[in-house]
């Protein structure tokens, strides 16, 4: 299904990556990989918990300059090699967040060069967090994640 | 899995409904049956668009005291006789809601005698939420949902 996106609340852009569709899906879905990615170089991601089903956690921990972020979050839609959504708005058992700040969309599809297709968006509820995350350096997973998987052994 | 609940923002119940589980099942899943218990009477349904599966609508109008009130939502869990998880927090595609109510949680099992034990729960992102859906008439539905069952030919 296409998404009906609203600019005011949603980001997206699409783009082709030069590495196969199938390594996507692991980079975004495998613990090991998500910390070479995930966030703008130089933050980092210190710890990965994945329990990769509808409901399940997507559980990270961020170190921004010293200082040490607790994500909690879920998987709302898990298509393998296709479509992967998550969430912070719930934490496992799907409780609510009080103030969650995205819902991350991903679409792969096959390019026709063996490359991939890759389509983010992140909706959010309010323009500001829209704003906020733009300004966190939105869309740099993509570009880190393309240089991090075109360096994996083939 | 059994929940951790939290009693500040949570309302759960556990009771046996004198219904088979697959009616149960049906009554929450089928458009025809949710205006004859979804809301606590005299409140009416006046419209319903259901597409079951996750991430699919489940669109409501309430007719409360002739003010119309349209509810959007999504199923978040679809478990076909067993669970069923829904929530205002989204609309379809993964649109947040700038202010979500609440995300219900049903989980049904077989009684001994035929009948479904049959368990509720509400979660929410905040005390005053929980409260004010208290208030509301929580737990109404399934009262009306067993007569209404009841009712039914075999």
């Amino acid at each position: 299904m296409t998404l009906k996106l609203d600019p005011k609340t949603d980001l997206s852009f699409t783009r082709t990556l030069a590495v196969p569709r199938q390594l996507v899906w692991e980079c975004w879905t495998q613990p090991e990989h998500i910390p070479h990615f995930f966030v703008p170089a130089p933050h980092k991601v210190t710890s990965v918990d994945i329990d990769l089903r509808v409901g399940g956690r997507f559980n990270t921990t961020f170190d921004v300059d010293g200082n040490i972020m607790e994500n909690v979050g879920v998987y709302l839609e898990v298509v393998p090699g296709k479509k992967l959504v998550f969430t912070d708005a719930y934490s496992e058992g799907w409780k609510p967040a009080p103030e969650p700040f995205m819902t991350a969309i991903l679409q792969l599809e096959d390019a026709a060069d063996g490359g991939t297709i890759y389509t983010a968006t992140a909706r959010h509820r309010s323009p500001e967090t829209r704003e906020q995350h733009e300004q966190m350096g939105w869309g740099t997973a993509a570009t880190q994640l393309e240089a991090y998987a075109r360096s994996l052994p083939k």
